[in-house]
């Protein structure tokens, strides 16, 4: 060993593959809901959609699907675009009376005349698979949480899955939205993730110069292809929560799909990275029945 | 100003003194005080002890007392040290439901029989004037605050009283309490504040070379005298969060307070500096007050 040549990085770092996660997750959730079945309680997971958004309906289709494959029950409640406040606030009601309902969430963006602020509020916390009740991002934050945030438990689960302990690493976090930034950052510097953690954003100046230093690199800008290889240092894991669509006349559709990483700049310099599509996304709907599948033993009572 | 000598720091740095800024808030906390029992509101803080600690009878004390000193009426419930968990309950949700009361909070460190953190959910959020209650903990999360916790919103009176912007600035955490590093860590990320947020703690590899990057160091350790004039760049700005004794044969008592910070190494090279004790220790009542303020301006609906 003492002859061994310099340290360097292999030009083939390992891929996180969120494909292979989300499989080996859904398996586990296929037991967990089996389970939960054999002892009475059949998971049942509600989506509520408002209006026509295209990408909304896509998301609510995937995540109903995911549901169904992993044997859990799914209620759709589609309401027309110019539901009111009241209706969709009695909607919701509805489904926190539901005993035979455990998680609940409402897709965003709602069309205009309705208040999402509310509405997240509205969820009875017990049944709020998204984590986005102030109540669960409250636990979350104290570091009792109940259900985890899906963007960010997906990337922990990926960084566990490839044997990538972040206890004593610098994790450097781009962006601080109260989906992934935010809540991802809290998490990693809690008690037995035990990182060091930066958040940067659009205020942080020299921003290369702290990004050279992460062990952990998490970006989540929503800024295309905008982690060039100068910023990120050799060895360096890195995580990218983007999708983005870039013109591309080469492509049949006009455009490709591309994370916030200049991936084939990057790579090479990784010791492990996740792609898109393929790498963060496919996870966040496993971490939501995940979420579910927590919500129904907490509600039924039924262990694991 | 083109032939002048290289940049250098001076040798007296600001002192944020804490005791000014606490009374600069006080004569604010008077006209707010009065305002409201103009308006026919009379604020009240309740502060429920149990048992006999000294250190939180003297808590107690000066928060009882801050409170008169500012017109707001205080009432004080002292139980015995043998108090049930269901008797301290029962005397929260009287204070709850009282709705001359606006402010509510339970001295800690509670009796061993009693569940801290049951009582900490059982405090109406709308009279949490600690900010401790999960609800309260995710709207500061989410970047909605109705209270900022006492001792972080201390911190940032005192940097704003100073002149001192942190946005764009590199603030370095050194702890992760719920009371102290974590919340602030969110507040100084937040828009608005703007700053680049580091989190360090028991974990954190090659601390120095961390801390020396910071324009804003802030140190919540609980050990006395651990930050040491080589952790500190030139120029920094160091608020010194820990109130430490440390036996001291040269005294009366036999003991001496000093902060997580070497003041006498460290403070010739900063920009600023908190002193221990009269720095940030004062404001933490002080912001206590303000909530309750808040309180009652939320509870009776009547404006600032």
């Amino acid at each position: 060993m003492s002859s061994a040549a310099p340290t360097s990085v292999s030009a083939t770092p390992a891929i996180l593959s969120g494909k292979e996660a989300q499989a080996a997750l859904e398996e586990e959730l296929i037991a967990d809901v089996a389970r939960l079945r054999e002892a009475g309680c059949q998971p049942a997971l509600a989506v509520v959609r408002v209006g026509e958004d295209p990408a909304s309906e896509t998301y609510v289709r995937n995540k109903v699907k995911a549901a169904e494959r992993v044997g859990m029950r799914s209620i759709h409640q589609h309401l027309p675009e110019r539901t009111t406040q009241a209706e969709l606030e009695a909607a919701i009601v509805a489904l926190n009376e539901d005993p035979a309902v455990h998680g609940i969430l409402c897709q965003l963006p709602l069309p205009r005349q309705l208040d999402a602020g509310r509405i997240t509020r509205l969820i009875d916390p017990a049944k709020d698979v998204d984590c986005f009740h102030p109540y669960n991002v409250g636990l979350l934050t104290m570091g009792e949480p109940r259900f985890l945030p899906c963007t960010p438990a997906g990337i922990l689960y990926l960084l566990e899955r490839g044997g990538i302990s972040p206890a004593g690493q610098h994790a450097v976090i781009l962006g601080r939205s109260n989906i992934v930034g935010r809540p991802l950052s809290i998490l990693l510097s809690h008690k037995g993730y035990d990182a060091t953690v930066t958040v940067c954003h659009s205020r942080t100046r020299d921003l290369p110069a702290i990004t050279r230093q992460a062990d952990i690199l998490i970006a989540a800008t929503g800024i295309a292809e905008w982690v060039t290889a100068d910023m990120v240092a050799e060895g360096a894991v890195v995580i990218d929560v983007g999708m983005n669509r870039v013109q591309d006349a080469s492509r049949k559709t006009g455009y490709r799909l591309c994370g916030d990483v200049d991936y084939a700049a990057v790579a090479p310099k990784c010791r492990a990275i996740t792609p898109v599509p393929g790498g963060v996304g496919p996870m966040t709907i496993a971490m939501l029945l995940r979420n579910a599948v927590t919500a129904a033993r907490l509600l039924s009572g039924i262990g694991a």
